[in-house]
């Protein structure tokens, strides 16, 4: 058992080239190999599919901002209890939103943090998608749009909540441990060089 | 609007190619297209990661049979009020396991159904996942490998719970409605011919 | 102990003779004699209150149809967990209603079925009735008026809403099972004669 | 609107015969008519229905005392939020048991009133009947056994708790008041003469 | 340990002066010694601040009568549970609302009870406070502004329930036992002297 | 309306000496006035019994560390969805812990934190406590003795989450807002002078 997970990781240099290539590229960028990559790259085709929705939804065009989308995944994690996302993806809130305290706000109670009202419909809409998405109506539709929010951006607001909820439960089974990085990443201004 | 979703149907003629072709293959093997293909199809990128997912977990060799795979996806649909999902899966797990009565009994109270000791711990872990993720430990996958589930099964049984945990909210999001075809597959002995 | 139940099923000869006139004419009717009937025969005097009860309420006059009693029976039951009533009365909502997908809609989540904004007011009561009656107050009325149900109507929803909790748990209790016969009623219309 | 519920109560030379004589013979044995009674009324059969279900549960032989019934059913009440159904057998539970602290004490906390351990048992059978009855199942019997209790003790305790489940949605619903009288019974000893 | 805790309770000689003359003092205006006093005494310094915040809030001056004060104690005490706090406190209720019936009226579900509609919302604020407080927002400060609360009351409110809610907490965790004379307090009307 | 709170402000040259001090006081060592105090001060007989209490659980001898005892009150602010009291006291685990991660992880999931068995039994007893305090019974005590902790140890981690509890209720009803300061103290090692 490795102290990332619950399971064995895999050595780097038995993965695949495509999910090699992709570690390299985020280790790069980052500084440091997430662990959700280390953890999930056991299984490659799941890998690669988690990937390839995860890039759907959080890097394509539309009406939330990238600030936006790491709240709805932090807000989400939080109701899931998943330790890994709310650490990892408070990091990423910090850095889009150059906010250093938004993240432990949403985390805790989105209810009472400093954001917009259109925000927090947002937030609304991702929790009732986390916790009762059975009683979704046209009424949950509507609110958005009196907060300026398309029904694309409805659905964007609702597969962000659907997809890391999945991940939050991957994450919990496989006692998933967030890298040390994560906790002060955008919580202090980098000085100047 | 559609009558399938809440959202508009893209015409087959504008799907991209490999879309057309995965969506052509199902429908020769079963007779119908699935909503759930015309359905996400409007978003090629999703669609494509959406069923690579799918596969990954529902067409991979390993300690679960085809038949408990879909057993896992209706009892976590059921408890997350997924129309389109129980109703799909419940003709799977006829289908598979050749009986007519276990979807409904899977749907209603897994507890009570036709099922072996094996398969309800099996199903008590994918609830657990669904329901309680963050408080999963050792016990759990102890009380698994009684049962003679591997630690890879376990692996298996959470992703399938929570990959289609995601799959209910997004069809709870979308109004997405089941084919009128999926209530009665399995139910009855097909002739001989 | 017997295949329909954790108690002991007596035989119909020892019965007394009012409890096999109601078996026998049930069984006359249906074709074959539902499990309920078969477990509360041991206690006569239960028996008797249950179906005067049942008759009391399912066979009166009132502005409730046949079909609409029998989707609260199955919304109230789905919401207790109830093998039994489910797929039983699941079979008289088809055949009263002539719909064969509609038990399993309102089975798994009555806000996406297919019935009337009426019907769906009736079942909102319904379900407040089996879930957190102490907080039933005038305006559950007032929402019932304005579909234009009366408030003998409301009481009728109500009673039938207590009574099926009622059954739900004895069936659940007495691990009560549902003939094999219900499950196929009225999902497949029958060849003329 | 009488100030016994939301619903007109029938005056009593209304009533069918056999109704009045019911009626009578309470108020001769209690000094007042209860208000479940000139409540349930206005429905002649499920008022007869009712009281045989009521009758055939709580004065049958068998392994609970009368004041253990009633136990089950404050108990059983004070989940459910009914007021009724608490102050009136409340009453009862002093009565039987000769103790004015006991109804107040299972009503706030069963597992913190002064009952047996034996007690304590059938009460938590009967809450899992109200709150949780589909996961009711083996291991349920087995405690139950342990403490002295037969089978049919266990469905006399079940059923108990599942009638006034249903007894409790009614008054619930019909916003049913106690009497004021109940509230004082078995508190003081009522002097010798 | 003591019958009034499962903690043990220290003799009156040996407490510290200023608690000895507390107890004195309520033991000559009561008749007798309310358990909570003697059972918190063996932690002289949590002892005394309890009492003063228990005196800063409930004998302040205010829009809330004393006899208001003590619903907001029993029905957030009933929603936790802590068989202490109804019973002691409803005693209370009965005494300053010279009303034999309310306390159990409240106990049981305060929205059935004989209180006014301002009441009625007032104890839906303590309860929201009880039990969803991170749910409070500016609307439920309006709505009680439409009851004539202040927010100065609201406060009160709130710190009622918060307060009662530590006590509820910490006799439920000592098993602390209501005084056998809390009972039946106010329950029958004095006789003239 | 103050940026501190719903509630106004007073100003610090208003309020009585003995409330100077101490804000003063906790300046001085702080280095910054955290801003329960400036709220809570504009009611001095409660700031006087609030921070009595508080010292008289956090302050005295016992079986739990400081970082301990400031686990139980991140662990239970964090289950009443109390954003001043995780922020706040998150700062203090950081620092009496010297671990820049603890708090984050008890905030989130308590049960994957870098906690050692014994801290874990804590905060489940903390959290039962918190949320479900009517159950508790002499198991709760005899799992934590097998920990190594005492009864009175027992008692300070219920008085500690019940004491909070209460802090949480009033910092969510009066839209406490932590200082900006909380965030990153304990999160970077301070350099040498």
């Amino acid at each position: 058992m490795s102290a990332l997970s619950r399971f064995p990781v895999p050595s780097f240099d038995e993965l695949p080239g495509d999910i090699r290539a992709r570690i390299t590229a985020v280790q790069e960028k980052a500084g440091f190999v997430p662990n959700v990559f280390a953890v999930l790259a056991r299984r490659p085709d799941e890998f690669r599919a988690f990937f390839a929705y995860h890039d759907a939804l959080m890097e394509k065009a539309g009406g939330l901002s990238k600030g936006e989308r790491e709240m709805i995944v932090v807000a989400t994690s939080a109701a899931n209890d998943c330790h890994y996302c709310v650490v990892a993806h408070g990091a990423l809130v910090r850095i889009y939103e150059k906010n250093p305290l938004l993240a432990d706000q949403v985390a805790v109670n989105y209810r009472k943090a400093d954001i917009t009202p259109r925000q927090c419909a947002m937030l609304d809409f991702a929790l009732k998608t986390t916790q009762r998405s059975g009683e979704i109506d046209e009424s949950d539709f509507a609110r958005l749009r009196e907060h300026g929010f398309s029904d694309e951006d409805a659905w964007d607001i609702a597969a962000i909540a659907a997809f890391f909820g999945m991940s939050n439960r991957l994450a919990n089974m496989a006692a998933m441990r967030p890298n040390d990085e994560f906790y002060l990443m955008g919580r202090v201004p980098r000085p100047p060089r």
